[in-house]
């Protein structure tokens, strides 16, 4: 078991990872946030295969336990969803220094972390990541939020957990996909710390990328990596944060102009690597050997390499409402190398344009 | 002109009270928060008196000025009035980086606020309070949120503005109600901070309660002790800030026990003002002479002496789904004397309803 320490938040707290942690969840929890009352927020797909484990955890250390079940998928982070929850918290008559224990992918901690942050000003917070991707990159760093129309993530906030709880184990009952959106995540993290990280992410491609190649080093690296920035930059005011960003920017663009049908998150960040790749070696010398690696690494994880279904102009379109945006544009993420990311650049229109029409035709 | 600068945020803010300042409003929000467009958010009875006067001024700063006007009136504090003003914020693509300025009292600034604490993650944010309340009290400190349910504020976060920008000149147009919810708040503060405020908040009384007779002396003064106790606990985490809730846990059920109709913020605050002083007397011997002198204070004021139109076993009812309440109940602030406020304190639930009941037989 690997434990981590945020330090420089507003208020600090541990991630825990590890195989068989799921059963330790109540004692850890009751550890670090107490309160009386635990509500386990979950979907439909995790339901069946831990909630029960989970809830037996939290009872066992005299939590009061109820469920909050709702159906699966981004579609549920939507303002109707929360306000929904707001209902169940309200008629349960939870308080602020009860749980919220968001027990899932992103979808569930993003909305289940913004019904905790905002309800009653904000209960308590406790993230049970269990996809790869929620393990090593949303479960951690304390964004919550819902979508709005078309913009992903378009109302929120920032609430910091009490307590990060990532069980390795729980990722042998992925479906093979979510395993590789989450693979799409581990790749940036390879991208940005360079070395060992970066020789992790190579190693758990090399080997199939299978739920038992996932190493505890591997998480904690990416979560430790996560949140060093996060503590230089909390609430995404001085810029430092922005590195995290490395492919979202075109990849949310992506999910935007396909409507987040057509790809799943971590699949729209493999095509937004792709194409960061490409334009970290126009703009920024990364060199071409390693931008070479980096199309390779994401090839061997299976992950999509050519974007179809949209044309090249309504994605730039969309580039320009990412949430970072100012009056100047978005400024993009790059690599002047593996391991130096340099934010803060701004692509011009037309090789913007480009590199997408590239990523349409490879 | 009075200028405070709060110290000890996450991010601090100046908070400028004068006369006439509104002309100065996009030269003052230019200086301390930047940004490209500004959506002023106001009601229908704030826009045909200052919408005008105070999109000139942020035009003159090279603001893109645009209006979002609501309807007056608590009702619109709702998660589906926030939802609107999400899509308005969409539709005219603000950023981040923009500003919104909330125009108005206590409504439009915890409504408008909680949608700039949340649209994108947060936007810029200037308060600009033209009622007394706003002015003293709600205004300041970072509390943003809508009602849910019975619960009002139940819904929301903590967001300090970059500017807080308070007219004194544009009192003069309240109606005497408003001005009277105000000087409940005056009140408060005068109780708690004793000394030179509470002598303030007396003449204020004494000179029958106008526009012209609130001082920058006064309002700064309280804006100043709030400030400072936000400072100690902008999250409402280490109890602190508690004090501020001096009158408010019985004035909030008074209002929810009402639906929110019959009393006023104001009028419920001075309700619950009564009952604390009782309270204070009966639990932290309080001496009877500043009971009476709180008591007559309000009476001055012609601010509600007697609770009406509901029974006391409602409004014991609600003090317990207090938001700030644990598995205890919930705790009252008391006064052992005037300027001495003590946090903490739990009220034997029988005591609570006699003092209730006494301040519906009065």
């Amino acid at each position: 078991v690997r434990r981590l320490a945020s330090s420089g938040l507003a208020r600090d707290y541990e991630v825990v990872v590890g195989r068989g942690t799921l059963a330790d969840l109540g004692a850890e929890a009751r550890r670090v946030a107490g309160g009386t009352a635990a509500v386990v927020c979950c979907d439909e797909n995790v339901a069946p295969l831990y909630l029960e484990a989970v809830g037996e955890s939290l009872a066992a250390a005299a939590y009061q336990v109820s469920h909050l079940v709702i159906p699966a998928g981004e579609r549920q982070k939507s303002l109707s969803r929360a306000e929904e929850m707001y209902g169940v918290l309200y008629d349960r008559g939870v308080r602020r220094t009860d749980l919220m224990v968001a027990l899932g992918g992103g979808v569930v901690g993003d909305l289940a972390g913004f019904v905790a942050a905002t309800y009653q000003r904000g209960v308590r917070l406790v993230q049970v990541p269990t996809t790869l991707l929620a393990q090593v990159d949303a479960g951690i760093g304390g964004k919550v939020a819902v979508d709005f129309r078309a913009g992903k993530n378009y109302v929120g906030t920032f609430y910091q957990p009490r307590l990060v709880l990532a069980d390795l184990d729980v990722l042998a009952t992925l479906p093979a996909a979510e395993l590789r959106g989450g693979a799409a995540e581990v790749a940036k993290y390879g991208l940005l710390a360079g070395g060992e990280l970066w020789e992790l992410a190579e190693r758990l491609a090399a080997g199939g990328l299978t739920a038992a190649g996932v190493s505890e080093d591997l998480v904690a690296g990416c979560a430790a990596y996560k949140l060093a920035v996060v503590a230089a930059d909390e609430r995404e005011e001085t810029g430092a944060r922005a590195v995290l960003n490395l492919g979202h920017t075109i990849g949310h663009a992506v999910e935007a102009a396909t409507a987040f049908a057509r790809y799943s998150h971590g699949e729209a960040v493999a095509l937004g690597l792709h194409a960061t790749l490409r334009l970290s070696r126009e703009l920024c010398g990364l060199e071409e050997a390693q931008e070479q690696s980096g199309h390779d690494l994401l090839d061997v994880l299976a992950l999509p390499r050519r974007l179809d279904g949209v044309r090249p102009e309504q994605v730039c379109a969309l580039t320009a409402r990412d949430k970072k945006a100012d009056a100047q544009g978005v400024a993009h993420v790059l690599l002047d190398a593996v391991g130096e990311p340099r934010p803060g650049v701004r692509v011009p229109a037309a090789l913007e344009l480009e590199v997408v029409t590239w990523l349409t035709e490879r």
